[in-house]
């Protein structure tokens, strides 16, 4: 998202939405454009474009709309038609939640997603309260390896139990290659009294990514992997306010190599299912689309996070349909926070894909009932199937 | 090549191509399909896209196509126009089968190859095998490192005699960077005693491309080299069925440093001339185009293995002519395995160019009589010149 | 720049043309061509194309062209309506020709532009005799460092007051890691003795960059960087004819990392103002756009060198736009020593620019007032305000 200077932050939402609409024109040409000005007009009726002059106005009308019934999360989940939402959840999750929309009389469909990200990275400063949390809520002891292993495979018991359907991974390398029992039971243990080093722990988030592989393998959860970002980027920003407060860069990723073991392993495994994910577009052609196209359990993310955007998903059509095909790729998901952008990522994914196969039918490469054909399964049958219980 | 699940593998033809057929839909988009389309259409006469229903009709017919003496393999050679087909071959073979061709009274030019690859990597399990053979072939001893490189000095003459044009290089890495001789003598020698270190095993294959190279500034053989493959990536397919069985993933090449100490030797000699191939796509613009601008022994090879398909072919223009321009690349080479489909490779290619040279034109960046001099000069003058005895 | 063969360079004027003209063909698709084609048809009248036969024709009419009074270089520089022309120039540089400009009654803005590439890179062979230099022009000891970051501040402030709005950078990587004081005082004494580690010169040039990026800081001087280069590629050619004599190939760069410790320390203060360039394409969407979008400090410099061609130019805008928006680009600045081809190499920017922004107009994703107002901004108010003084 396109941002002019480091001044202080507005709190009041109203002089904040003042100042993005006087910043309308720094948003031409990316998707916060396009997916605003469909919502904006579809959802909130708006028929001006955002300025300093109409921000008022504007603002106006969303307030207006959100104090009424038919904007409350659940009416616009059912008048969007939203088959699933997936949230993300701490393996410590009670998932209460959850549990409560199941008991509720809304058949909206709602499921958690189990993220052990802050679990497996040792040297993570919160790392011993969150495994400890684990144990918690595992009623098991977390004082040892085998302890700790066990707490996890419960954990996505309850998840699973409660409509899971995946796991989801954001490491910084997509390395997982395993270690020797006896070296993460050492490793774990050393994490445990306070004294990781960092290649450690390292080796450890690796291990781990081969260990969730063999759990899917078991459970059916299907393993979600996003490698390749350099988070906190700005260290004062860091310093000042923490992990996880924006300023991730995207990193090369080698997956050839850094899949191996676990694709060794689980690659041809009926049982496992994984979904690989990247935003460094140099390895669509070169590594992902040629791995998935050679292992049964693997299907290619959709472009995600700073590439779900118009000229971003063309490009990944154009770079992996010639060498994987388009049943294995695994259909569009949005990774959004912005709930009611929801129908506009999702049209704005279809158009795009929608287009590149009208270009298959206009260059005769395709005939127009398989391209309609493929459109539907790209929406539907594909996503359906990349994430059924195994 | 899309897959969808690990079953067992069939045996039986028909039964293979029943499956294939029901899952046409799975290579929508992809070059497979495009020459599939073509080659059963232009070449077999079926006019029905395969599916479940069709699959026996169009196996039918194939296979009374392939009983016919029109499609016999020489006539099929003559029916495609072809100019010249090269295989590859082990430096020990006899190149029997091409002695035969050339005594016989058809006129079809069956060339061979030289590929070096086994008898460079020192640690492939086969190598002490392949280095006796090498001897046979040669009539010379191979217990010294003096008389390895006389061997295969003399089986390149023994090519060239037959009509070889080149020979084919797959490493790794494009490390070219050379021994001292006492360096290469003294691990060419451990390797005869069966204990090379992997490292000293790399180096000496970096250091064979550097002699392979001044073996071809010497003989005149154009030297093709396409690194960056992670072969076997399937631990327990390479375990079971042994090395080159499929899984084979790209790699990131760094050809900036890796070809420097080859074109620093012998890149501006008149003597010498490489083909460089890659299906790393994000060496195009920033280094194969700028090398292959600037070193005259350097031709650029075109799109290869994943990527000798549509869009792929016009990234490769896209990327690679506004540095090298067109007559700084090598043509299209199709390096296939399937005969039957050499026409519908080549007239892909063609076509592309022909899109991509007609953008030109329409944007008036190209004359109409230069666009049509350089269609032609791609699919003839060009390749002809690359592969021309030196 | 395309070339056929490692021939005897040609010194005479005439007979160069010749031989160019008969290769015009090898230009098709190549940006020298659209450049030229413009520049000889819009500025020298040539109504021919290049050939062989038309050589001597175009020759005479260019001769007899700049020969006139209208072509010397403060009448072109005029004509063109160039707002201002930046030379780069060594530190040590009196600056004397930029003050005679000054001095004189032509109004032509010709300013310098800060380039301390050979003082910081303390392994190159000419450093001991540039770094004096730097000392007498300053007037001030360079034999310790202290003395010697003071005679680089001097300077900085001679260009300033010579109407210099920026330096110019250009490292083998992009490395802003700074060094303690001890350390850096070290590594410059064992320099200035003649006697420096590889590993240590390369610290000290990323030390060098953190340093530039707090002095631009506090002059206001903006920062351009433009790593990646592997320079004097053909060992050869570097020793018989020294440093800088073409034989550059671009390398991967890791802007992530690199640019880390400048961007944590400066990236958002108010007084930092840095472009960063790139012939590394693959840092477009994964790092390059993703900075320029989060740090303020940060413009994302347009394609330069290898890539400033059609193709390339609109993959910069479809690679960067959706992530980093139009305004947090620089403009386009064109990179040439061809002075003549100055207003060719804008119009072609700026068409493919205006080409750009004329399909998301099309597609519907874009106002045609908006696409006109950032079409303008593109060439006049981004370029002017990314090098305003701080």
């Amino acid at each position: 998202m396109p941002r002019r200077d480091g001044g202080p932050v507005e709190t009041d939402g109203r002089a904040i939405w003042r100042t993005f609409c006087a910043g309308w024109h720094l948003f031409r040409g990316t998707p916060s454009r396009f997916w605003l000005e469909q919502e904006l007009h579809d959802l909130f009726g708006v028929e001006v474009a955002p300025s300093a002059e109409t921000a008022d106005e504007i603002y106006d009308r969303i307030a207006s709309c959100i104090a009424s019934p038919q904007f409350r999360p659940r009416a616009l989940f059912d008048s969007f038609k939203l088959e699933i939402l997936a949230t993300t959840d701490a393996p410590a999750s009670s998932l209460d939640a959850h549990a409560a929309i199941a008991a509720s009389d809304w058949d909206g469909r709602v499921v958690p997603t189990f993220r052990p990200d802050a679990l497996v990275h040792l040297n993570r400063a919160t790392w011993k309260q969150d495994v400890e949390e684990l144990g918690e809520a595992a009623g098991t002891g977390i004082d040892t390896y085998a302890g700790y292993l066990g707490a996890l495979q419960q954990r996505r018991e309850h998840f699973r139990r409660l409509g899971a359907l995946a796991t989801d991974h954001g490491h910084t390398t997509a390395d997982t290659t395993p270690l020797d029992r006896s070296d993460a039971e050492r490793i774990y243990a050393a994490a445990l009294a306070g004294s990781v080093e960092p290649a450690a722990a390292d080796a450890f988030a690796a291990h781990m990514l081969f260990e969730m592989a063999r759990m899917s393998r078991d459970d059916g959860l299907v393993m979600q992997i996003h490698p390749g970002v350099l988070r906190n980027h700005h260290a004062e920003v860091h310093d000042r306010f923490g992990a996880d407060k924006g300023f991730d860069i995207p990193l090369p990723v080698d997956f050839a190599r850094g899949l191996r073991p676990m694709l060794s392993a689980f690659g041809t495994d009926p049982g496992f299912r994984c979904v690989v994910f990247t935003i460094d577009e140099t390895t669509y052609s070169r590594e992902l689309a040629p791995l998935a196209g050679v292992y049964p359990s693997m299907r290619l993310g959709v472009p995600w996070w700073f590439l779900d955007s118009p000229h971003a998903m063309r490009r990944f059509r154009e770079a992996v349909t010639e060498t994987a095909g388009f049943y294995n790729t695994a259909g569009f998901v949005d990774d959004t926070r912005a709930f009611a952008s929801i129908p506009a990522r999702h049209d704005l994914a279809r158009r795009v894909d929608s287009g590149y196969l009208a270009q298959l039918v206009a260059n005769g490469q395709l005939g127009l009932d398989e391209a309609l054909e493929t459109a539907v399964d790209l929406s539907t049958t594909i996503p359906r199937e990349a994430y059924a219980p195994r």
